[in-house]
C-alpha cells in the first residue's frame, strides 16, 4: 500500500504538494476548509481545523500528518499526538511559527540574531520602545499575519490605536510586538528540511524582493552570496531546525545589513513563496521534500538544474478574472517559462500564481521571468 | 475559470497528466474504467469508454477532451467529433495508431520507411511471406497489442495458429500483420508535439532498450546520435505528425539498422514511456506538452537540463507488493533519483514505475539509474 500523507488546509501549498505525492506514488489527502479551495483535487475531507474530533477522523486515515499553514489551535496538534498521530511539524516547534513573540523569544533566549524587540501591551510601552530607537519602529500582531497584513510602521502609538483595543479586548497576556527598522541592504531566504530522525538538507541561499511586504520576487541563489554569507545563513537555518526540532520544511527569512551580519526575520514551518522556484530549478522541490520529511523518508538532492531561477509571483491577475485568456500570449512569448496558478480567483493583491525561469545569467533570468508575470497583470 | 481538459482512460499516462495539469493552473478531469485506477486522484467520471452517451456526458463539461490510451472505438470518437467536441488527437489520425495494419498501409503510401509487411489471413499467405523473408519474420495482432502482448517471432505459421483462429472467428475482413525480422542495430524513439492550429516541436531522440519486447530503459539523447541522425528522426516524426494531423504529443519508435538507415517500427499518439524522461529532464514535459498541445496553447520548449538522462522502468515490482518498503533504502542511497510510482500493485512483468536520473556521463547516469530501480526489483 501506498505511503499516507494528510495535509490540513486547502490552498496553495497544499496544492503544490500533490504534483509531488502522484510523482512519488504517495497517497495524500486534504482537509479542506470547504468545497472550490486551491487543493481540492486532492480534498478527501472538509471541515473546521478548529475541531478536534473533526481532524482526528481525517487524521486516523494517513501516516503523517501536515500543514498547508500554521494556524491549527495547539489543542488540537496535541490532541493528535496524544492520539499516537505523527503531526509533522510537531506542537512544540509549531508553537514557535505561531507567535511572533514566543518565535523572538526562543530566538533570543537559543542567541540567534534577531532585531531589537520588545512586547508591548500599550501605547506608554511603544512609546518607550520608540524613544529609544529613533522614533521609528515596526509593530506587528502576534499571530495571523501574513503577505504584509498585520505589520505596520509607526512613529506613533495612535498609530496601532486600533490593534491595542483589539489587544485589550482578547485578555491580559496579549501584547503587540514591535521591532527595530533594521538598516538592511537586502532580505534573503535560506530554506532547510529536517526530518524526524534528524537527518538535515539546505537548499541555495535566495534573495526574495518584497513589494508593499509581500513577497514579489526571488532570485536563487542569491546573488554574491557565496561563501561566508551562505555558510552563516545555512547554518543558522540548520541550527534553528535543530534546536526548535522542526520537521518538514523550514524557511528563514532573513535581513542582510549593510555590516554582512543577517539577522532572523520571520520563520515557516511549511514550503514557503521564497521556496517555490525549487519546483522547476531544484534537484528536489520544497514539496517533494516536505512529504518525504513527514514521512521521515530520506531527503533528497537539493541542488540547481541551472546557475540561476529567478520566481516572479502573479499578484492580483486581471480585473476581468480571466487568467486562462492569458495563457496563449504567455506561453507564445517564454516559451521556457514555467506557469503555476493555484486555482484562486484574481483579486487585488492576492497570490494566484507565480512563473519560474532558469537559465545562465542573472539579468537574462530576470527579466523573462518579470515579463511573462506581467502577462497576467491587470 | 481555469481550462478545463478531459482525459479519457485513468491509467498510469492520465496520471502523469495531473501534475503538469495542476501546476498549469488546468482543471483535469479523468473519466475512469473504474475506481482505484491509476489516475483515481483526478477522476470525476467512471464509465465505459466504449459507449458514447458515457463519453458525450463526460465530454460536455470539457473544453477538450484526450486520452490515455488508443482503444476508444472510432464510433465513440466520431460521435464525440459531430456533437461539436474537440477530440486530440482526432478520429483519422487515431484509426491510423489503432490498427498495425492500417498504419503500415498509410506510412507506406505515404513514402514514410517502414519494414517490408504484410496482412495475412491465413497460414499460407504467412508461409508465402516466410519463404520470400528467409524463413522467419515477426507476426503482429493489428489490435490491442502493447509492451511486446501480440507480437511473437515465428519460423512457422503453426505458432500462430491460436490468433489465426481468433482472427477467423471475428470477421472476414480481420487480418494479422507479418513483417521483416529488421537486422537492426539499436531501438529509437522520436516524440513530436503537434498543436490543432499547426505548431510542432521535437523533443531530443532517444535509445530505447527493450527486454521481452517491453521498454527497460531510455537513454536521452541517444548516444552518438547527434546530427544526421537526429535530424533525419525528428523529420521524419514531424512529417508524420504533419501528414496524418497528428494533435497532442507523437511518439515514434525506429529501429536503427546497420547501414544507419531509420524505419519506423510503432507509433503511439499520446505520451509514451520512451518520453517519461521528459518529466525530470527536459524543459516541457511531454505531458505538459500534451495538454498544453490538445487545448490548442503555443508548445514549451523542449532542450534538456542536464546533457544526459536515463529513465528505467520498475517493472514487476517486489513479489510482497510491498513497494513502499523498499524507498528507505533506494532514497538513501540515490538522493538525486526521481521516483515515480503509479499506485498500481506490483505483478510480474507490470510497468508499477519508473527511475530518472540526469546528468554528465552517459555511463554513470546508467549506472546510478539502474541501481537505484533495483531497490525495487523482487
Amino acid at each position: 500500500m501506498a505511503l499516507r500523507v494528510g495535509v490540513v488546509g486547502g490552498g496553495q501549498l497544499a496544492r503544490m504538494m500533490v504534483p509531488a505525492a502522484v510523482e512519488l506514488g504517495l497517497d495524500i489527502r486534504v482537509l479542506a476548509e470547504g468545497p472550490g479551495m486551491s487543493a481540492a483535487i486532492a480534498a478527501t475531507a472538509e471541515g473546521d481545523y478548529h475541531d478536534l474530533d473533526t481532524v482526528l477522523a481525517f487524521a486516523r486515515e494517513v501516516d503523517a500528518v501536515t500543514f498547508d499553514h500554521e494556524h491549527v489551535p495547539q489543542d488540537v496538534l496535541r490532541g493528535l499526538v496524544d492520539a499516537g498521530i505523527a503531526v509533522h511539524p510537531g506542537p512544540d516547534a509549531l508553537a514557535v511559527a505561531q507567535d511572533k513573540i514566543t518565535m523572538r523569544q526562543r530566538l533570543g533566549e537559543l542567541g540567534f540574531p534577531v532585531p531589537d524587540w520588545a512586547a508591548v501591551h500599550d501605547a506608554d510601552e511603544l512609546r518607550a520602545f520608540l524613544a529609544e530607537h529613533g522614533g521609528r519602529a515596526v509593530v506587528k500582531t502576534a499571530r495571523g499575519g501574513y503577505d504584509g497584513k498585520g505589520v505596520r510602521v509607526v512613529s506613533g502609538a495612535a498609530e496601532v490605536e486600533d490593534w491595542f483595543a483589539a489587544v485589550a479586548e482578547t485578555g491580559a497576556d496579549q501584547a503587540l510586538l514591535v521591532e527595530e527598522l533594521v538598516p538592511f541592504t537586502r532580505e534573503l531566504a535560506q530554506s532547510v528540511a529536517r526530518r524526524p530522525s534528524g537527518e538535515v538538507v539546505a537548499w541555495p541561499l535566495v534573495e526574495t524582493i518584497q513589494r508593499d511586504g509581500v513577497c514579489a520576487e526571488v532570485i536563487a541563489p542569491a546573488p554574491a552570496s557565496a561563501g561566508r554569507l551562505a555558510d552563516a545563513a545555512e547554518s543558522l537555518a540548520v541550527g534553528i531546525a535543530e534546536t526548535l526540532g522542526v520537521t518538514g520544511v523550514l524557511a528563514v527569512e532573513l535581513f542582510q545589513t549593510a555590516d554582512e551580519r543577517i539577522l532572523v526575520n520571520e520563520l515557516a514551518m511549511r514550503p514557503h513563496n521564497t521556496g517555490h522556484w525549487t519546483i522547476d530549478g531544484a534537484t528536489t522541490s520544497q514539496f517533494e521534500q516536505h512529504l518525504r520529511a513527514v514521512l521521515d523518508l530520506p531527503l533528497g538532492a537539493t541542488g540547481s538544474h541551472d546557475p540561476v531561477a529567478v520566481m516572479v509571483n502573479v499578484l492580483g491577475g486581471p480585473a476581468d478574472g480571466d487568467l486562462a485568456a492569458r495563457y496563449p500570449a504567455a506561453l507564445a512569448a517564454f516559451p521556457e517559462a514555467k506557469l503555476h496558478f493555484y486555482g484562486k480567483a484574481p483579486r487585488p493583491g492576492r497570490k494566484v500564481g507565480h512563473v519560474t525561469v532558469t537559465g545562465d545569467e542573472v539579468d537574462d533570468v530576470v527579466y523573462r521571468a518579470r515579463a511573462a508575470a506581467a502577462h497576467f497583470d491587470d
